[in-house]
């Protein structure tokens, strides 16, 4: 966080506050300022193979904001919704608070395991899933998983919700790119945030979905918080037209991937035998799994005693899991505190 | 809108962009910044009798964010409320967007009939109201009826949300206080914005509640919106410590009494017999009621025609009235305006 030009920020905001904020003040269209509507859809366009069109996009109250606007939107209470299990605590809440019945849905190498779904509720009317960088494992869906989680909201007309988190962050190779994009009749609503790139206490992000939900998600919104503040939306359309965003976010590309080498190197070096490590290539944070039968949450336990916030995989599931891993946020550590923490974490982990 | 200090305001955005948002720039607390609700804890003690501490005040996206947070939390599906008819839009939609059964309880020259109430379904959970000035008659609820719907909450264990919209712009005399302060145990939800003495776009409002009712709230919020941007938030403690909010207050309170005045007498000179001004001591409209049988609708239509927005206070109403009215904004027309329109009007309402 210590990173972002917060200097440059409050030019921007300041410069539209005395300009523009007297030609906005009133109530503004609950969709969100166009400018930057048709600011992110064309970077969607280009770094996430997302299509759409500005009208298609609804800025929000950052990821969360949009999970919860499309769940009450979409599901009557008592309603079945898959959930990645593991998965992400944010998504589980939304649905939940939306009245839905959650059906765990497995992860495995391949991403959500579509079939298992489908046995445990053939009829959910809607899924979440993370296909880019399932959140807590890391692991990319498969392009078959994709096209058949797309078959199956098709014919049972579900929705999909895809939180493409973090994928900003990449690190290399050819992006592969958003679910979204994938089928022109796909029943996909998609959901990024600026959390990350900017700052979380901005509280922007936004979501991409069909076109016959345009309407009644925006209904929704006018009795719920009619739109996001407007100052934020003004300065982050000069952001990334000015070029600042794409200077930024190449910035802490770099950075972060420094750090998660060095991390992994680090892992390998120093708990050979009890982590392998899984690298992905992009967001802010790894998995480190251990072997099948040693205890996760232990492990997470164990390590915050000696000073070292590490999340279990097992905290993100509804069920057991086939074998435990302990997250590792990378993006937030200097490079000496990531040496350090990880010579004190093989010390608190040779009890376990 | 165009009376709001935008320079003064940009200043202050700029600096706490410049020398706060780095400390505050990770999810901050759900309630929102402490010295803000602080300053909103003593602002409603000396002007509204609102008895609070900081802790039991949650800034939310406009008063629109506070009753979907509130009605979100409290009510099931199916769970009845009731809604004073006639009655604010946004409440209705929060209520039903909760999944509420709307009871609609008449509003007469004392307020919300809590007898009628009682007798349409004594068991609601919930209660909606505006007993200051009541939206959009502009009533203000009597000291008996405040006493009867605190008692009838008490024995219910149902809530009140108290909407105390535009209480700020206080014309005259000795303010009544809040419902909320009237009872040290009362099951009363304070609903307050700053959009009305500030602008809507900055969309910054606030509840007060009960302290049990407190983390509930927070729950719900941290898979909503998680909390309403920071830099409003800060800029608007700067705004209240540094005295702006009270001269700015101060300022605009002797602008709309002018055309609150001179609103209610053209009306009275042009439109004697067809219109009975209820001339409001707070607020930023006021109503003409018509004679019993004329219909609002059509009168509103016919005005319309003309070029004059006023809105027929049937529009607010799930249920036929008594007798009809027009709703007419006075704080955002200039003088000169405010004469034309009421000379448009009376000729455009000759045929009705």
């Amino acid at each position: 966080l210590d990173r972002f030009p917060y200097d440059l920020w409050s030019r921007l905001i300041a410069r539209r506050a005395r300009r523009s904020l007297s030609t906005v003040a009133f109530y503004q269209p609950p969709a969100g300022y166009l400018p930057l509507r048709e600011a992110i859809s064309v970077q969607l366009g280009i770094s996430r193979g997302v299509r759409c069109t500005p009208e298609q996009i609804i800025l929000t109250a950052g990821a969360q904001g949009a999970l919860d606007l499309v769940a009450r939107t979409l599901l009557n209470p008592g309603d079945e919704a898959w959930i990645e299990n593991p998965g992400y605590f944010g998504a589980q809440g939304a649905l939940l608070a939306a009245g839905a019945r959650l059906v765990p849905v497995p992860v495995d190498a391949l991403g959500l395991d579509v079939a298992t779904g489908q046995q445990r509720s053939l009829r959910a009317r809607l899924a979440f899933t993370s296909p880019s960088h399932q959140f807590p494992t890391g692991v990319t869906m498969s392009l078959g998983r994709r096209l058949a989680l797309l078959e199956w909201a098709r014919q049972g007309e579900a929705w999909i919700i895809e939180d493409d988190y973090d994928s900003e962050f990449r690190f290399s190779g050819r992006p592969l790119e958003a679910l979204q994009g994938l089928r022109r009749d796909g029943r996909v609503i998609y959901v990024g945030t600026f959390s990350k790139v900017l700052v979380p206490a901005l509280r922007l992000g936004y979501l991409v979905a069909p076109p016959e939900l345009i309407d009644p998600l925006l209904l929704t919104r006018r009795f719920t918080d009619v739109h996001v503040p407007v100052l934020e939306q003004l300065a982050l359309t000069d952001f990334i037209q000015d070029g600042h965003y794409d200077r930024h976010l190449r910035r802490m590309r770099r950075l972060y991937r420094r750090r998660r080498d060095l991390l992994q190197g680090e892992l390998r070096r120093q708990l050979a035998g009890l982590i392998e490590v899984s690298v992905p290539d992009m967001g802010m944070a790894l998995v480190g799994w251990l072997p099948p039968g040693k205890d996760d949450r232990r492990a997470a336990a164990l390590a915050e005693a000696a000073g070292i916030f590490v999340t279990s995989i097992s905290r993100f599931s509804l069920e057991p899991l086939p074998r435990g891993g302990l997250v590792f946020g990378f993006a937030g550590t200097e490079e000496a505190g990531i040496r350090r923490g990880v010579e004190r974490l093989a010390a608190a982990l040779t009890g376990l």
